[in-house]
């Protein structure tokens, strides 16, 4: 049970959260905390949250559990502002989709990681973002990666698991630097590729007919294109090695693909052609053996 | 009314054509023709077509119409089997993804291009393939586009439009390496990119891992890496010029981006996400305002 929850940064990630934690009961008060006093308002209208404010310093005041749900190159202002008013005993995470940057900031603001810190990640959303887009079941049947230092402290990390179970999660452990490496690769790098292609398409001279003519295939492989730009950018900033590594290498893998292509080449496409169908066949297949449902997965 | 239909190739493509008319109560006899004596078999007992033959020669006897819906690599044999077999008014189209293959295959096969032969694509699909994929509605709403040549018979034009039409579909006329081009971008490009994506990934030495925490986006974004490797090698040969350039381009957009990501230069990360973004909901917009559903679409 936690008896008063802050939350930093009410969208998407934060407001599914606090819904989902209402939902199960297990949640006594809930004060958000954000830049636009619009979407705040918002959020105490629809009822996510209790309280609200914008300075970060007064909405972890009291607070036993605090959850930080902004871009990334927010997180080290974010530390910065709670640091002198924190309770001693309140157990901090977040939603970051990169652990590495989060906890360099948080060394950096706080002087060491604090022991009660507990990075962690949410792997659920969809392109919307705000309040308005939150709903309870986002986090149902999805993975929540923990990314405890050896100093967390293993109370804090049993309570931030809890409230993931709770929220409908499964909730797994990594270490910092292999979560961003495995993350570049299943999200990072598949989002430049979308963002990538659209930009390329909308830059062609007759861009108007290309997209007249894009199928449904197109709608859904470019869909985490319409994912928020800020968001992206701390991303790509965040996780910059791992991501750049994996990004260079799939460029020089497509100029070798233009290649074989050019050369005609039908043995060798064949071959990539039916690793990847064989590959991403048997990936369906793991989703519905594990959680049962793929329909209910977004982003 | 066509009063005997021949369809070459009875698989996702060709045998919701056949349901899709059927429905519409505006066919004869559907005489289905296939390599596969089993989908035939499968394709006669769901009441897809109303007999079949493995040998074109045969199946295109006595039709008004032909379509071919075979991968592009058999085109051309198909064009010289049926050759002497076809009634002197028979009209031939198909459903290649690719329409300068296919015209040229036709004139190696004919002598010349067939002045009733009106080439076709239709922008629909799923990852799935054969009879047992097929269904009525795969066409409702979807584009076609027709490729006629100059000196295309325009009766045969009209004829297959209003096939088109009778089965839901919205048609449209474009002339052959304009085609070719556009869904280079549209559809080529974006399977390339699926399909090395998950081949890079199921590379990779600790491929179960980053598969298992692959989320929802991640599926959608390669969903169509599930299509028909043989479909797809022989729609590049087809299209190795117009996609290759493409895909080289993109090739070294990625090494641009991989670069800019690198330098940490946050103000071009941002420029192209924000450029990206619009251009994608703008596209969603238009889908949603000429289709009346996004729901509806599938590949």
């Amino acid at each position: 049970m936690i008896e008063r929850l802050a939350i930093i940064g009410v969208g998407l990630i934060g407001g599914s959260l606090a819904r989902a934690l209402r939902g199960a009961g297990c949640v006594g008060e809930i004060i958000g905390c954000g830049r636009s006093a619009e979407n705040l308002e918002l959020a105490f209208d629809l009822g996510v949250i209790d309280g609200c404010t914008r300075d970060p310093a007064v909405a972890v005041e009291g607070a036993d559990m605090v959850f930080i749900a902004v871009p990334l190159g927010a997180m080290r202002g974010v530390f910065e502002r709670i640091h002198g008013s924190l309770r001693e005993d309140a157990v901090i995470t977040d939603g970051g989709s990169v652990k590495g940057s989060v906890v360099a900031d948080a060394a950096a603001a706080f002087g060491r990681v604090p022991a009660r810190l507990v990075p962690g990640h949410p792997i659920a959303g969809t392109e919307h973002s705000g309040v308005a887009a939150s709903f309870p079941e986002l986090y149902h049947n999805r993975r929540v990666i923990l990314t405890p230092l050896p100093q967390t402290d293993s109370d804090a990390v049993d309570k931030v698991r809890a409230m993931w179970q709770a929220a409908g999660a499964e909730v797994t452990e990594m270490d910092v630097a292999h979560h961003d490496a495995v993350l570049a690769a299943t999200s990072h790098l598949p989002h430049m590729l979308a963002f990538g292609l659209v930009d390329l398409l909308a830059r062609q001279q007759d861009n108007a007919e290309i997209f007249r003519y894009a199928a449904g295939g197109f709608r859904d492989f470019t869909r985490i294109a319409s994912s928020s730009p800020v968001m992206w950018r701390d991303i790509c900033i965040a996780n910059a090695e791992a991501l750049s590594a994996m990004l260079a290498r799939f460029g020089e893998e497509m100029t070798d693909l233009a290649d074989t292509i050019r050369r005609g080449d039908d043995a060798h496409l064949l071959e990539i052609f039916t690793r990847a169908k064989a590959a991403r066949d048997a990936y369906v297949d793991g989703v519905q053996g594990t959680t049962g449902s793929v329909r209910n997965e977004r982003s």
